[in-house]
């Protein structure tokens, strides 16, 4: 008799092994973090003792549940926002709130409160991509789940870092203290193609290879997103991303929802894999992904329940179930997705998806004891047929619930049993999220209707680059220009002549910022207006950063097109002082140094202002390229035999109001 | 201070009253079976004492669940058979199944079986379709439930009746003895246009009219029923259903999954009611109801499980949450269908679905106390926002599950509390359902392979007419059929000249019935092949039933495309015994005194046989239709100078081989 540390006995043992060998009257034996054997009863208890011994008659012993995609803290961000349209939802009180809350601390306890939902609900391992991933992951060890964490990288600023730099520096350092870790897999998070730059994709896909580790991102979630990735790369986002070279990283995808036989196909061959996100995927509106058609293709394919915000629990019992239902629907043939391939995706596959293919996902020896148990006898449950042996995956998916789960063992640590959590404090957890939901109510119902709810509102807004790079000068001479423009150094890209009616919408709380509706004339060289053009500008009142003297470096803005009259504006916002600023507007886009840059030639109309305005301006996500280009301007400044001294800080509407 | 009996206080009182009241800490107060108050805590506290009072802090008050379309006694073949094109599941599972083992005593103990499981979930009156529904109702009063009870009628014959005639005799009868009762509303349940005909159907409305009964049914689930609509009658389900006069009755039609917008505008203009069962459709992979447009049309739209054969759960929390989800994901809106709405649809209008709007459906005053409670505190449920009123409904539907559920009260009484069960004995139940699952595990294994399942599972198959009328002589001389068919009584349709090759696979297993492959060449005047047409026939081992001498009555048939080989049916039967018969057929397709018939001429060639066959024959749904038919054919005989005597009870194939 070999002696083991934990035997599971009595239940029906449903291994997910290639064989998909189940054992009516089974049980397991567990040495340390590892099953050491799976079989029928008797076997084992013939060859096994243990100093634990658990009786689980009555129940089906079988692998832990893989969450393949989620955001473990966004759990305190449950039932804010729901049943809205994307950008509101998204720019009106998830990007707000994340931006005032997300915390080391808001990762930390979120990600305890959602172990605990997903040890509850039989999950054992998951995928994450949040901020402050190295807090996630003292949450995930504390609370005794294993994990594949994937630090966030946008092009934005994010809650985490002031610019993609010091993202890409922190997941580096990430990586470093978690890599080997038992139970965390740390790993590089692009957001998605689209909310990332050609350089930070292709320095993520860099920093994956050099370590290693899994790359996590979201692909073709929404039908806008491959329009616009069509519109701009002229080509679908998983061949945009393999053209950047993206897929030579051990990718995996979430959504895909929007995505061609030919991406399936690229992404096979790079050995990608993709998280199925069907309740997310619902809730948004975002679509149907093919997913029946990914595994005829042979595509590695798993279940997440995405974060708490567009689902809204953690529950992969009600995700595996609605994977069977989707797959079926979206292809008219109830045979698609049957009930034991839905469950392998939420096992095997799943563990596979997250390249844990020879960790977890499946009772078989050598592999870790990550385990749950669930009760049988509910029920909504009962009868139970023996005759099909895929009856008890037709069970497991479509009639058990989450709630059945019993008992739950990661690692060959027990996290819970007979329903007891073992590893966290529930009773602290619901304080401070009771405390967290206080602070944003607070939060919210403080800037209900402010300036950026109301523009979200109205549609359309997108954010500009980051960081604005501007340096002005004024100057009775707009001649000093040409020797710039004819400079070598200097390609003039595009020239056009405007006329600017700026109507500007300003508060008494400067918390507000400010809206500015602009109508641009566009002048031909007979002096005819040849088109008109509105929209509106919001500048967020954050911190800006000045560079050297009188050079901006960083100024968030948001802009909308403008498709309704001044009137509709002017009533939507209530502003408290309206200003306006007429100016004719000469302006050239060039390339200096081969680097984009605008210089606009301004003649002030109203308020009337002798001479003319002189600006150089370039926007950029990048914080390192701002200080670069602000430097760029500075030397473009100098060819115009403009000095610093000479440069101006003041904006045109603070020459009008004095602000 | 007035008394009532029970108050319930604490807790957010979710009225779903047409004003959507929320009382965050609220109270009601109940009387006999009805609601008398609702409110805050302190206004009903200062206004009523009572008899019990129970604290529900931490709780959300609520009204019970309404799930508008289930098959309540199907919980017995819950997780039976999954995963399968819907014929095979339909004929190859369902239907041999329901034959063999639906009863008074079947339905009785699967609808305590389902009445146990909808409590536990929260819900509290249901509408059901089914068979023997006097023992239903029965099973429904002893769990405490309140339910709208459906008695199927179909054209074929049904588990509890040979005939359609006698399931319009039984709902007369059930119609009469359940009208009135408190918790029972009876209703007539043609199970839809395609499984009944017009006598059926017109029979059923008339039913309902006559005692003011709901009408139950199945519109538009599949596309191939509005296909096949739409071929025969050259018009969609619900026009032609509207056509018939069937929503002159007060309909609840279950499914509407394929109906257009001029259908949507019948069924409102009738006031007809729409059950929505998104599990259902999606796991048969039927489609996606457009239930925005319905409720924006202003149709009164409920959720339904639909049967756990199909779902494979009674949960009324899951089905609402996907109700929810496929109309944003169907619309690419995810503001379709929000959380309230839903919640509503499975409440207020669930109970205006059932034609019980004045009875239940939501906590108010007056109305019958339907109430559930359901634990505010469990994980999944936290934290919990209050800035947005509606974040109520989004935590109900989104977040909250069935095991939420804590109390759940019918009708003013209780039938469950703490999630304890009053009224039904489940660990008797288990045993019947467990008991149920070993029998027809063994029914199946015993006719695994057997023909009919075979031939299921070839696809094609559809069921003839339930009645067959045949009645046949011998004649030296086919001369005697001209003075019939000159006859001012006979009418002729068609005539065809056949060689029909027919080879009978039989089985040494009477059970099995017979299988027969039939290559019919259809032949021209100058007697060359015109066509050849090949299909199978199946004659099910039923009892046959004889009226008069030699009149074969009854005879169960199938019948299928032949679209592959005769060798490929030879290896995939396997028949124990082959026996092939060839003839020269002469047919006439005559109408005598205006009912179709068909008059054979036949020459056998093989087995050779001198002189000629004649057969009269004619199908139909219909008992009484058959008898009537079987006299008329003695008519036709009589015509023919044949009498009875002489008529012949001989089949083709006991001539052949003297089986």
């Amino acid at each position: 008799m070999e002696h083991v540390d934990k035997l599971l006995i009595g239940g029906v043992v449903v291994t997910m092994n290639q064989n998909y060998d189940v054992f009516p009257d089974g049980a397991i034996a567990v040495r340390g973090n590892t099953i050491v054997a799976v079989g029928p009863r008797e076997t084992i208890t013939a060859a096994y003792t243990a100093a634990e011994t658990l009786d689980c008659s009555g129940q089906i012993i079988m692998p832990g549940l893989i969450n393949a995609h989620t955001h473990a803290p966004m759990t305190l961000l449950r039932g804010l926002a729901d049943d809205l349209r994307l950008d509101v939802w998204l720019m009106g009180y998830m990007m707000p709130v994340e931006r005032e809350f997300v915390s080391p601390e808001f990762c930390y306890y979120g990600t305890l409160l959602a172990c605990a939902e997903m040890i509850l609900s039989g999950t054992t391992c998951f995928a994450d991509m949040y901020y402050h991933e190295g807090d996630i992951a003292r949450a995930t060890v504390e609370a005794g789940l294993r994990a594949v964490l994937g630090q966030t990288i946008l092009k934005f600023p994010s809650p985490d870092a002031a610019s993609y730099e010091e993202s890409l520096a922190y997941t580096r350092q990430f990586i470093e203290t978690w890599k080997g870790h038992p139970l965390i897999t740390p790993a590089v998070a692009p957001h998605a193609p689209y909310t990332n730059t050609v350089e930070t994709l292709q320095a993520c896909t860099a920093l994956a290879r050099e370590y290693d580790v899994p790359l996590l991102t979201h692909f073709a979630e929404t039908r806008l997103e491959v329009e616009e990735s069509r519109r701009e790369h002229d080509m679908a986002v998983v061949s945009w991303a393999e053209r950047l070279g993206l897929l030579e990283a051990k990718v995996l995808a979430a959504h895909c929802v929007h995505i061609d036989t030919d991406e399936m196909r690229l992404l096979h061959n790079h050995g990608a894999r993709v998280a199925h996100n069907p309740s997310s995927n619902l809730k948004l509106a975002s679509g149907v992904a093919p997913v029946q058609e990914m595994l005829n293709r042979g595509l590695i394919v798993g279940i997440g329940t995405d974060g708490t915000a567009s689902n809204n629990d953690l529950d992969m019992f009600d995700e595996i179930r609605l994977a069977a239902f989707v797959a079926k629907v979206a292809t008219y043939d109830p045979t698609a997705l049957p009930a034991r391939t839905a469950l392998a995706m939420a096992t095997r596959m799943g563990a596979e998806a997250l390249f844990l293919g020879d960790v977890t996902g499946s009772l078989e020896p050598g592999k870790r004891a990550d385990v749950i148990t669930l009760d049988h006898t509910p029920l909504h449950n009962t009868p139970r047929f023996q005759r099909d042996p895929d009856a008890i995956y037709s069970q497991i998916v479509y009639a058990a619930k989450s709630t059945d789960v019993t008992h739950v063992m990661v690692d060959g640590r027990w996290l819970m049993r007979d329903r007891q959590l073992l590893t966290i404090d529930t009773a602290a957890l619901r304080e401070i999220a009771a405390d967290y939901a206080r602070r944003i109510d607070a939060f919210l119902i403080a800037r209900e209707g402010n300036v950026l709810s109301k523009l979200v509102a109205i549609g359309g807004l997108e954010q500009e680059e980051s960081f604005e790079i501007q340096v002005k000068a004024h100057t009775a001479d707009p001649g000093i220009l040409d020797a710039v423009l004819s400079s070598k150094e200097v390609q003039i890209v595009r020239h056009t002549h405007y006329r600017q009616y700026d109507t500007y919408f300003l508060f008494n709380d400067d918390r507000q910022g400010r809206v500015r509706y602009r109508e641009d004339d566009s002048i031909n060289e007979r002096d005819e207006v040849i088109s008109v053009r509105s929209r509106l500008t919001y500048t967020m009142p954050t911190k800006e950063r000045e560079f050297a003297r009188a050079i901006l470096l960083s100024r968030s803005q948001f802009i909308a097109p403008a498709d309704r009259p001044l009137r509709f504006y002017r009533e939507y916002f209530q502003p408290d002082i309206e200003r306006t600023i007429e100016k004719e507007r000469w302006r050239w886009h060039i390339l200096y140094k081969g680097i984009l840059f605008y210089i606009n030639l301004d003649k002030l109309k109203e308020p009337a202002h002798d001479g003319y305005f002189l600006e150089i301006k370039s926007r950029t996500w990048s914080a390192r390229d701002a200080e670069y280009k602000a430097e760029m301007a500075t030397e473009i400044m100098s060819l115009l035999g403009i000095t610093s001294e000479h440069t101006i800080r003041a904006e045109y509407l603070e020459l009008a109001t004095g602000r």
